[in-house]
C-alpha cells in the first residue's frame, strides 16, 4: 500500500463558517496562503452558500480571484444559484454535501436524502457541462451516527454513496459529522464502503468532538485509505464551545503521520503557526495537541 | 477476550505532583472520595517521596490513613525510607519506579537502569516481608523514546520487564513518558513484550502529548491488553504549559472503552465532574475532548 497521504484542509470554509466574528477577505487570503505555504496541496477555500445563510462566506466571489493559481482549491456548492456564482468566478473544483440520514438533510436543508441527490445531480452535470476537466466531491454526513435519528446503518452510507458515484463525483468524503464514532466502528463501515467506493476516491472526515479522530484515521490508515478532511488548529471545533463541531486538527492529524512513516507534504511548523495566527484574531488559545506540542518545542507559545 | 478493562487512575499522584500552587490534604481526600464515587477501582492516591523533592505529597502520611477502605489505593515508593513510611501507615500496594533508558534515569534518579533496579530489588523484598499479600507494581518509563537519548529498542523495554517480573512484580506499566508514539510501536513493542509479561500483569501508560494515546489504547486493546493507566481530566498534562507531561485523560479513555463497547464501572458522567471541581481550584478550563463533551452534553460546561 501507497505510504502517500492526501490531507484536504477544511480549515478555510468548515473551519471559518460558523466563527462570529467577521474576518476581512484579506486576512483570510493570508491564512489561505500561509496553509499553501506549509505544504497543503488541496484546500477547501470557501463556500459559494447565500450570504444570508452564512455571512462569514459572504465574500467568496471577492475572494476566489484573489487565490494563488496553486495548489488545489475547492469550494462547496449548495445549489444551482450558488453553482452559477462560483462559475462566473472560474471556480473548477466543487463539493457537495449530502448525508446519511434523512432527519439530518430534513433538519438541514428542508430535503430527504434522495431529493437532496437529485437537487445535485443537476448541480453536478450543469458543472460538468460548463466546466471540462471539472472535480466534484460528495460529503456524506452522518455517517456513524444522526444527532436527531442515532445510529446510521453502514448499509445507508453505502446506498448514498453508490448514487454519489453513479452521478460521477470524484471523490467522495464520509463525515463522523458529530465526532463520536469509534475504530471498530471505522472499521465496519470502512469494510462495507470498500465494496463499492473505489479507494482512490474514498476520504474521511472525523470529528474530534470526544477525542476519537485519530483513533479513527488510524484504523483507517491501516485499511488502507488515503485521504482524510481536517481543520488547521482544530478551527470550527473549539473544545470550550458547546455544540463544537470539533474538527480534527490538521497538526494532529500530521503528527500522527509523521510518526507512523506516512508522506504528505506538510511541514508541521509551518502549519501551526500559521493556525496561531488565526486563533490570535479570535483571541483563542492553540487546543489541538500536535499544535500545542509543535509550538511548545519550536519555544513559540506560551510566549 | 475479554471486555473487562482495568482503569487506574493516577490524578491524585501522578496528576497533582507538579502542581505549585499548596492543596490542602482534605481537598485531596475529597477529590480522591469522587473518584471513587465514579466508580474508579484503581487509584494511585500519593507517592512517599520526600517532601523535598516533591512538596505537593509531603502529605502522603497524613492523607494514607484519611482513605476510604475501598476501592484499591496503591502508592508510588521511591526508596527504602519511602517505603518505611508507607509501611507505618499501612499502605499494601505500592509501586516503583525505573525506565528503559540509562539516560532517563541517570537524570532523573542518578543511577543506571541497572542500579535502580538492584535498589528496588531491596525495597520489594522489604515490603513482602513486612506485608504479607501486599501487592506491587513497576512502572518502565520511556519505553518508546527518551528525551535524552531519543528512541528505545522494544528489547531494552523487554529486558527491564523480565527483570522486574523476577524480582516478583504483581504488574508492570509501559510508559510513553513524553508522549510520542503512535499505534505502529505500540503494535511492535506489545508483541515483543507479550513474550515476557503474562497479560494479566500487563498495563499502558500513554501520554496524549502529541495526541496519540487514544489511538495508542485503541491498537493495545486490540492486541488483548486489558488495563490503562490516565489521569481524570487530563491532571499533570496540562496543553498550555510548556513541557506539559500530557496524561492520558481518564475522560478520553472512558469515551473510547464505553463506544467500543468495554466494560470498566466508571461513570463518566460523575468523573467529568469531579474533574471539573479540581481543575476550578487551579484556575483551569477543561481540555480533555471526553470531559468537555460530557460536560457540554450534561450542560455543566461553560457555565
Amino acid at each position: 500500500m501507497s505510504d502517500q497521504v492526501r490531507i484536504i484542509d477544511v480549515g478555510p470554509r468548515d473551519g471559518l463558517q460558523n466563527e462570529k466574528l467577521p474576518i476581512p477577505t484579506d486576512v483570510k487570503l493570508r491564512f489561505i496562503q500561509a496553509l499553501a505555504d506549509a505544504g497543503l496541496n488541496e484546500i477547501e477555500a470557501t463556500s459559494f452558500v447565500s450570504p444570508k445563510w452564512v455571512p462569514q462566506l459572504g465574500d467568496a466571489a471577492e475572494l476566489w480571484p484573489h487565490l494563488p493559481s496553486s495548489p488545489l482549491f475547492s469550494a462547496l456548492v449548495p445549489n444551482a444559484k450558488g453553482l452559477e456564482r462560483a462559475i462566473v468566478v472560474g471556480v473548477k473544483r466543487i463539493a457537495v454535501f449530502t448525508a446519511a440520514s434523512d432527519a439530518f438533510t430534513r433538519k438541514n436543508i428542508n430535503m430527504s436524502v434522495e431529493e437532496s441527490l437529485e437537487a445535485f445531480r443537476a448541480v453536478i452535470e450543469e458543472f460538468r457541462a460548463q466546466v471540462p476537466g471539472g472535480w466534484v466531491r460528495g460529503y456524506v454526513s452522518t455517517a456513524f451516527e444522526c444527532p436527531f435519528a442515532g445510529l446510521v446503518a453502514p448499509s445507508a452510507v453505502r446506498e448514498v454513496s453508490m448514487k454519489l458515484l453513479e452521478m460521477g463525483v470524484d471523490d467522495i468524503s464520509i463525515g463522523d459529522t458529530i465526532g463520536v464514532a469509534g475504530p471498530s466502528e471505522v472499521h465496519s463501515l470502512t469494510n462495507t464502503l470498500l465494496e463499492v467506493i473505489p479507494i482512490e476516491k474514498f476520504a474521511y472526515h472525523f470529528h474530534d468532538t470526544h477525542g476519537t479522530a485519530v483513533a479513527n484515521v488510524s484504523k483507517a490508515l491501516e485499511l488502507g485509505i488515503r485521504a482524510f478532511d481536517s481543520s488547521a488548529g482544530g478551527l470550527g471545533g473549539c473544545p470550550y464551545a458547546p455544540g463544537a463541531t470539533g474538527n480534527l486538527a490538521t497538526e494532529d492529524l500530521v503528527y500522527l503521520l509523521n510518526r507512523e512513516g506516512f508522506r504528505h507534504g506538510v511541514a508541521l511548523d509551518r502549519l501551526a503557526t500559521a493556525s496561531l495566527e488565526i486563533l490570535k484574531l479570535f483571541g483563542r488559545s492553540p487546543y489541538s495537541k500536535g499544535q500545542l506540542a509543535q509550538l511548545s518545542a519550536s519555544g513559540t507559545f506560551p510566549t
